[in-house]
């Protein structure tokens, strides 16, 4: 194992096997792109170099330069943080984590939320039509996903406004409020960095060639509105109030050993959708904390539908790629009661709350609770870290 | 009546009443932001001034500097194309209309559609749920919308390639292939000028603060994959293939003889969705032609749901505007069977095919069929046009 003159601990989540990417803000009030180090973060946009891919102080230009430059970039960073020769130069770009504030890294293009955990949505089918199928009729067919509200995309440690909305009351009163159902849905989206050109449907095996990487998504969600509102056309105003997304973006390259097979699939997957030439799944633990207690550890390697499969059906239609498309997993839900993403079904909609530590339950969420998302996947010398999605709900202002 | 040194024809649809905006492609290959008047389209990128809000090219920076600049720009338009001491400075900026191509306008944020012909919802409801309540509870409670694909939104003359998709036939088989039922929706789109702050709610009398124009839309439908996905989260591959806009966007300033009451809303709208105000619907005839053979003729006047509904809506759960975001209405139809938006609902899911001047029939779009929105509002001294939308079905590449 090469070391970093940083002389990191062997089994840092945060060291060279990691180098994810972000965008902060300095105390001197400076945007910079940045890979995060242990507990600092280098300055890549002072840092210069890299065909100037950093200079506007966002990831944009960088995800859109493509594989070539980002396995690039990332040995070169690589070399520079071993190399001790290198160590003047670069050891004063590196800043201290806690003295930066994280900033949007790059241009949400679209966004896409999926549904691809058969027990999150074999859960919320349960739940909501307890008399009929869990599963929709199509749900084993493709992976089922909506377009969301791109502008409303938040970095991990935004407030969250309380939505206020629409929603009907059991008696069949239809009334506006805050929220009295708000929700976090723990799940993963992926960044797509290349490019494709129109009516050029992206093949499942070109997933690595388009996708940047990946990082924690939060997808709020508001219950009643959405329960309200969603039929026929789909969740709106339900999620589209704000989405939080990591601060520190994982590229593929360093999840080289967190690939596994996903479950079996029953029917096949149409020929569009196979996936059988190399495992697309991916061995994430997902941790759930609500105001410091572990309620949920989720494990994404249960996903049904693989992330290569979502964008090879996103685009199968012809709908080209654009740099900066953002698409998220869906609620990560596995088979035990433990491992469930969403209060929705870690309480089967407020029929059994949950305990924290202090002594209180939560069905949902109030004012003043903060949710924060964190996570694990396999690297070649031992686990790293995704970067934490953190959010405190605030009151609703209506 | 201010005359215009060109020597319009009084009643002509694109005269000084109108003066729509877009962006073109010159002969030499420069884009620049115009304005249509007649025939013709001044270069206002070379034309300079207004802060140089056009000097991009585009109407994103117009469209951002708010309505104070778009009255400006609107008035100093008008004294030019009638002052005839400015006609040796401005004349060489007209270029021919036939000599430029149109190019998407702006930058769309995010997109957003509609659903809010109440014809248009009855009917789909009785095609789809023949056995059940035509309209869903929800639907007179609020203007049901759900958000697009904004990276597919094209400019008319875009040709618009079949999308291939998964389909589920009548016996059970699910089959992948191209469409089999590709259709239109006449729509009207409004675009956002300036944006509003998260977590405040744009009220229903703010809409000509943050709505800049309008212009017809689109929105491609493939009904057969569309059926088979969107059960329980909405339309997605069946809509995300394309999005028609027109190249010119009508400003709301030119639509002051156009306004009417909408029809009578029972159950009465919630406060947030008052709009008694003052007259928010708007008296536009669209028309729809099929090779030539006129179909339809909308009127956008029917519709339940007002512009300013919809946008009070899609903020009131605290999600903000930017510049460039595009809400369209949904298909508009009438009460009557020639005032139907779609094929879905004037061909009666397919069952009764419509007739073209050529003597042929159609139930959907075959290849090579061509598709062209127009539609007209009063304006203070006669009608004025609003930019077509055509669009040309290639066919299915996979």
């Amino acid at each position: 194992m090469t070391r970093c003159w940083l002389r990191l601990a062997d089994d840092d989540p945060w060291g060279l096997d990691n180098l994810p990417y972000g965008a902060v803000r300095t105390t001197d009030g400076r945007q910079v792109a940045a890979a995060r180090i242990g507990e600092q973060v280098l300055d890549l946009t002072a840092l210069g170099g890299f065909d100037a891919v950093f200079a506007a102080g966002t990831l944009d230009a960088f995800l859109a330069a493509g594989p070539r430059v980002w396995r690039e970039v990332r040995a070169a960073l690589t070399a520079m943080l071993t190399d001790g020769a290198q160590r003047t130069r670069v050891e004063p770009l590196l800043l201290p984590l806690a003295q930066v504030s994280p900033v949007l890294p790059f241009t949400v293009a679209d966004y896409v939320d999926f549904y691809a955990s058969e027990h999150h949505a074999t859960n919320v089918g349960r739940i909501f039509r307890p008399d009929g199928a869990a599963l929709t009729p199509n749900w084993k067919h493709l992976p089922i996903g909506y377009h969301g509200r791109s502008g409303t995309v938040v970095v991990s440690g935004t407030d969250v406004v309380r939505p206020a909305g629409q929603a009907r009351d059991p008696d069949g009163t239809v009334r506006f409020g805050p929220s009295r159902r708000l929700d976090i849905e723990a799940e993963v989206a992926f960044v797509v960095g290349t490019p494709s050109p129109p009516n050029r449907p992206v093949p499942v095996r070109a997933f690595t060639e388009h996708v940047f990487g990946l990082a924690l998504l939060n997808d709020w969600s508001a219950r009643d509105i959405q329960a309200w509102e969603y039929v026929p056309l789909g969740p709106f105003l339900g999620k589209s109030f704000a989405t939080s997304l990591a601060a520190w973006i994982t590229p593929l390259e360093a999840l080289s050993a967190a690939w596994v097979a996903p479950p079996p699939r029953d029917p096949a997957p149409l020929p569009y959708l196979d996936d059988s030439d190399r495992p697309y799944g991916l061995d994430l633990t997902l941790t759930v904390e609500l105001n410091g207690t572990v309620i949920s550890r989720p494990p994404f390697a249960a996903m049904y539908w693989t992330p290569a499969q979502m964008l090879a059906h996103m685009t199968v239609n012809g709908a080209h790629l654009r740099t900066g498309d953002l698409y998220a997993s869906g609620t990560v839900s596995g088979p035990e009661q433990g491992q469930r993403g969403c209060l929705l079904e870690l309480t089967w909609a407020g029929s059994e709350p949950v305990r924290l530590a202090d002594g209180s339950h939560r069905s949902f969420l109030q004012d003043g609770d903060e949710v924060v998302l964190t996570a694990t996947a396999p690297g070649p010398h031992g686990p790293i870290a995704l970067g934490e999605v953190r959010g405190r709900i605030s009151s609703s202002r209506s």
